[in-house]
């Protein structure tokens, strides 16, 4: 019995309307990637294990896929270790490469390792594969596309406001007109912590208020109090939940809270030069909004922080995040390299367009006309011109037998190829061409000539 | 001490301008599969490895790179098993994942997966990186890409036809006008083992010969004979050497040879349609070349079997090669579906380029202009105007920081960036822009529409 064939689970195959809708996003990121001065790099999809692990917590560590070592694995295994039989301990020695678990990671090992040949700032983008062995569900693969623009090598607030006309940039061309761009900064967070007196417990504290959202004030204080957070802090807390209004409410109010906390009167003045920035250039369809909950959960943050959230409506978490890392080459040895990066959700992008109907029409465009194949003189006819329309850029076909003609006309029909083309004896003595459209049934007898430029 | 990055042997990091490069390639090959009807499918990087293993050979399964299980992996080894501590034995217990090692055996996978949604004849391409742990060397990686188009579905040797314009079509785009593609068949092989009474081996047989090339006459029938090919059958196959002359002498040579051969005579015949197809829409810039010798050591080709030669001169191995396969999908269940297929060796045709200049000059272009920063009013102006730019489709950026002119100047001219924008307190007022042109020097201070109209 042959082997029934399947895929492993949480990856993907795409058919061609899939490709040609994914490629439809993926060109219209790097085409505003390119406007704003952005260069693509590439990196291999995988690295020494070394270069990721420890990277992305004991969690990541654990979702990073490792890639089995060649030959007699084994072999390199010490035989106390080898009866141990941990796991664990066992995986370093017999995998010493791993698959890439994000872009930012071999991004930074990239800038270390090329620093001598890179003209800094160092504006790049990159768009790849990457994989996580997480458990797959409605929206989250095991292999999936990042989309990714940083700078590194200029601390300059210019950036973040590059960063929100890119957003707004691509969102537009995507006619995705309604998107929010929420923005925050880590030093506000970090200028709550210090107002409440409990710097040591930031991670704790942000990674609580950033699920305010899903569970509510009461589900965030509960969590602050069983991450040790006093009651006296927590107290303290409060006008955080009470900030609302507009932007320039907010920033008011932050005032208020902040006026103790140096770092976040710091972070206060970012926020307000970014403002002012954008109200100088509005932004073309999306809206920023100031969400001092908002952490990403990413510790390397270290300034702004933004994260996309997809229209109203639409039941669907971030399209996109990223922020202000100020040390992230350092892991490499690359120290006072200060960073700002943005992603793009190509797959949850994909979901939103597609419940909004909003992928153009001409995106599934693929073969333009078909010649029908009656026969071997036929055939050549129409094999010699189906090559002078591909020479001017028509995508066209021949088809392969003389087959029944009303075979060769399904075909065409479930291919949803727009034109067919008879030609027969009498075209070929007249060097004319039958053509007829699909949908509307009509047809007409033309030269070459006049079906290029009708075509065209 | 923070680590020194490095990437694992025979991967590459791939730079702005290496990325450009190569996607022009890219782009033309893809270009080219569209205007001749192909569509684009992708699959997943990993296949469960029960999909892979087994289609390469014994050497291809040791070459696969195999993923190892996440969680408790040595928890599904029995203990008996795991005492042998045998690293072949082991491998299929704590790995059930490879990353793909061609894009033919998915593409095959593809195909019967989702035979009830394929229309047929599929003409499909797939354009993505393989892996395989071979041990690199010049122009050989671990991770490359492969560029396949394949029609399956149809037995017509159109086909074959249309897959040496495409090779030709392509090679034209990219001014590599003097490929050579040679060709052979299959049946052609078969006839020659029958004809010397040696059919159970011919696998030996079309190895040995494919090596005539690099190890000439001698050579080969030194190996036939450590094969155990008889003495007599060797003097048999003594015609084969001396066929010489164009196309058209060696058919008539091979029509003596293999006489008495009913599977010869039928290469002979396939090969005879396909010359005449040429002959009456001639090939543009690229020679068909008949090499009964090549047989390209794979074992599914059934029929034409195709290899690009990289131009003289150019020390290169072969630049693309492919096929007809009349039974790929057999393996996973779906019989009878006839298969023909060609690959482009982009590493292989990147380097030829190189060593030939022919990269177009245009493909190394990003950013076409940049604003010199004079601080804060300046940069605000220059931000607005660079907006404009990029709606009109240029590549414009803002240096980020007001740092001291030159760093800036230099900045631009180690980016090739080709012009530069002075925009300070005067043009401001006027509303106006001092535009430089860097290798020029020339100057000349003109209003942003002024500037759109001369970039684009």
């Amino acid at each position: 019995m042959a082997q029934k064939p399947s895929i492993p689970k949480g990856t993907r195959d795409f058919s061609p309307a899939e490709v040609n809708r994914r490629n439809y996003i993926i060109s219209t990121i790097k085409k505003q990637f390119q406007h704003f001065g952005f260069q693509p790099i590439e990196t291999p999809s995988f690295e020494n294990s070394s270069t990721l692990m420890g990277k992305y917590g004991e969690e990541g560590d654990r979702l990073i896929f490792k890639i089995l070592n060649s030959g007699d694995f084994l072999s390199k295994v010490k035989d106390d270790l080898y009866t141990e039989k941990d796991s664990l301990k066992i995986t370093s020695k017999i995998s010493e490469k791993a698959l890439r678990y994000d872009l930012t990671v071999p991004f930074a090992r990239y800038v270390v390792q090329h620093q001598n040949e890179i003209e800094f700032p160092f504006k790049r983008y990159q768009i790849q594969p990457v994989w996580r062995a997480d458990r797959p569900q409605k929206g989250r693969f095991r292999e999936f596309f990042q989309c990714d623009a940083d700078v590194v090598g200029s601390d300059s607030l210019w950036q973040e406001v590059e960063f929100l006309q890119l957003y707004d940039a691509v969102f537009t061309s995507l006619k995705l007109n309604v998107v929010t761009i929420k923005i925050n900064n880590r030093k506000i967070l970090s200028g709550f912590a210090e107002v409440i007196e409990e710097s040591d417990k930031l991670i704790d504290f942000t990674v609580a208020l950033d699920k305010l959202d899903k569970i509510g004030k009461d589900g965030v204080v509960k969590e602050m109090r069983e991450k040790g957070i006093s009651d006296e802090a927590i107290q303290k807390i409060d006008p955080i939940f009470q900030l609302n209004g507009d932007f320039s409410a907010k920033i008011q109010g932050l005032k208020s809270i902040l006026s103790t906390s140096e770092i976040g009167k710091k972070g206060i003045e970012e926020l307000e030069f970014i403002q002012q920035a954008v109200e100088a250039m509005p932004l073309k369809t999306a809206t920023l909004d100031l969400d001092v909950t908002l952490a990403r959960g990413l510790n390397y943050y270290t300034g702004a922080i933004f994260e996309i959230s997809a229209p109203e409506g639409v039941k669907m978490g971030s399209i996109g995040g990223g922020g202000r890392y100020d040390d992230l080459t350092g892991i490499f040895g690359l120290k006072n390299m200060s960073g700002i990066g943005i992603s793009f959700g190509l797959d949850r992008i994909y979901l939103v367009l597609e419940e909004l109907n909003l992928f153009p029409e001409t995106v599934e465009e693929n073969t333009k006309l078909i010649f029908i194949n009656f026969g071997q003189k036929e055939a050549l006819y129409a094999m010699k011109s189906v090559r002078a329309l591909r020479d001017a850029g028509i995508n066209a076909e021949v088809y392969p037998d003389s087959a029944k003609m009303k075979k060769q006309m399904t075909h065409a029909n479930r291919r949803n190829i727009p034109y067919v083309v008879l030609a027969g004896t009498e075209e070929i003595e007249a060097e004319k061409y039958t053509i007829k459209h699909m949908n509307s049934g009509e047809q007409e007898t033309i030269s070459l000539q006049a079906i290029i430029e009708k075509l065209r």
